[in-house]
């Protein structure tokens, strides 16, 4: 076995377990991303077929098999998740001009900035249409609900921009609704759709929620430290976005200049990052962001203990693959 | 009575036969502007606050009272129709670089493109929000497939952009996605929210979709001819619209280099702008687009015609205003 297969086992594993449903859910995905237009059709499917993990529908489908069995209203849900996380991406790649996705350039910059607001635009209307067709408003009022906080959390997130006095409560609030809100939402709506109850659902989407943060804050640590993961390593950074690691190196360093110089003037280069990273382990503002990563990884692992079914244990192993950082 | 109240009569007594309930949509919608984000309400806030018609609620409300009588639904759905114009109009000024809406500098401008996108994002998410209120699943149905239509509109006129062979079913099929529709949903589902059956709410859908269809080509008209209502004359021709009026010029004009030079190259100057204005006229180019307009509204007035109320009466003159020019 290859190196790259054994460090992606769990998710293999879950997505070989799921591998008839997932094929559903995708077919469902590419229907619905071609709209008339063309140019829809074009920048839709190149973004959705260039991969990304599916880890939302993946956690939607494996809720709902936790608690029942998946119905066709999961795979509705699921699909339309994936195309809410879609059109977000579209949406962040312009705000944060990023120019790398997925290993491969961003929308934005093989269409331009204007296609790309306006196909997301025509993705997350595609996803509520895609969710009428559960014929169950209940999944529209969790999904439009964390549909609003993750702009919100995305607004906020563009506001603290370069703040480096963001205080640590203001951090959490932005990963968890501009990420947390979703995966919550993925997992409660997935159980729901297997006929849980709101209490059993809810309890997923806590799961879902502690995963997310997880999630993001393990991907704001790979922001600095991470290799090929089909983004640009620094993006935070060059941007200004105040994330964990910078929030615990900035409050351990006496000389705060530095970081006001990098932060709030112009002195993001390239040559700042390299010393930023210097600081960064020098003041294990990683270890110390992977230790929170870990807490609320634990969470979501003790939510799982309450139920029972043989997809827990590849949720679990999932859960320390990220913490191990073999998978992203 | 002064001139600008004379000519705003027919939609002042629409307002004022609505005045009640346009106050609490108009409550709603400010409601659910602000998110926790500061940043968020300020935009949010400035952009309604500006004003605007209100048409599409003021129409969603009418199609209620043409059947029946409105109800609290019909105040969430006419609030959810204004808070989807509003994302898109901060979408399409950031799309168009627009940089005057309402009398007002637009989002973009004062905020910069990135909120303006995000704040979007939020009011589509709200929009939907107040639809699940409602509880019933059928006016989301409407809506997310008027929404997906709005944007695959607006892609479709990207993708036209500078091309002067568009074809007229083109043309109309542009206008019917991005402006009709959203018409024809505020009418379909307020006639629905008084309780009128699918077939009546069906036709005052489509009474919406002609008088958007007469309402775009008047207002591409305007850009060329219209004086002081809160937008820039010619933006059209600056970003390379081909509307109703260039495809009139264009097709009568043997000197097709002219609209070559206009509309392919770079020289979309103030100085041509003029010259184009002069063309339009020569070619009867406005006239013909009006009378278009004009057919239009006669659709949508003969749909009145099939209901009993004093409403009609007044929206009959609504649409004459339209057509005499006297309201945008």
């Amino acid at each position: 076995m290859q190196e790259s297969q054994i460090v992606l086992e769990p998710l293999y594993s879950l997505k070989n377990t799921f591998k008839g449903n997932l094929q559903q859910i995708d077919s469902l995905i590419l229907d619905n991303v071609s709209g008339n237009d063309p140019l829809i059709k074009t920048i839709a499917t190149t973004l959705i077929s260039a991969g990304g993990k599916r880890l939302r529908p993946l956690l939607c489908l494996a809720s709902s098999h936790l608690v029942g069995q998946a119905s066709q209203n999961t795979f509705y849900l699921a699909a339309a998740v994936e195309l809410i996380h879609a059109a977000t991406l579209l949406h962040d790649d312009v705000v944060d001009d990023s120019y790398l996705r997925r290993g491969r350039e961003t929308a934005n910059v093989s269409w331009g900035n204007k296609p790309s607001i306006l196909v997301g635009d025509f993705l997350f209307a595609r996803a509520f249409e895609l969710m009428v067709k559960t014929g169950n408003i209940r999944y529209l009022d969790i999904l439009a609900t964390a549909s609003a906080k993750i702009s919100e959390g995305e607004v906020t997130q563009l506001r603290c921009i370069k703040s480096l006095n963001i205080s640590v409560d203001e951090y959490l609030k932005i990963i968890e609704y501009k990420t947390s809100t979703l995966f919550a939402a993925a997992c409660q709506t997935g159980a729901l759709s297997a006929g849980a109850s709101e209490e059993k659902s809810y309890k997923l989407g806590e799961f879902g929620k502690y995963f997310g943060l997880m999630y993001q804050i393990l991907d704001d640590v790979l922001d600095y430290e991470g290799e090929s993961r089909g983004k640009l390593k620094g993006d935070d950074f060059r941007e200004g976005k105040v994330t964990f690691p910078i929030l615990f190196a900035y409050q351990a360093d006496t000389d705060k200049n530095f970081w006001h110089m990098c932060f709030n003037g112009t002195e993001n280069t390239d040559e700042n990052f390299q010393a930023v990273l210097e600081r960064l382990n020098r003041f294990d503002a990683f270890s110390h962001s992977i230790a929170i990563a870990k807490l609320y990884g634990l969470e979501a692992q003790k939510i799982l203990k309450q139920f029972k079914s043989p997809i827990i244990e590849m949720l679990d192993s999932l859960i320390e693959s990220f913490l191990n950082q073999k998978i992203f």
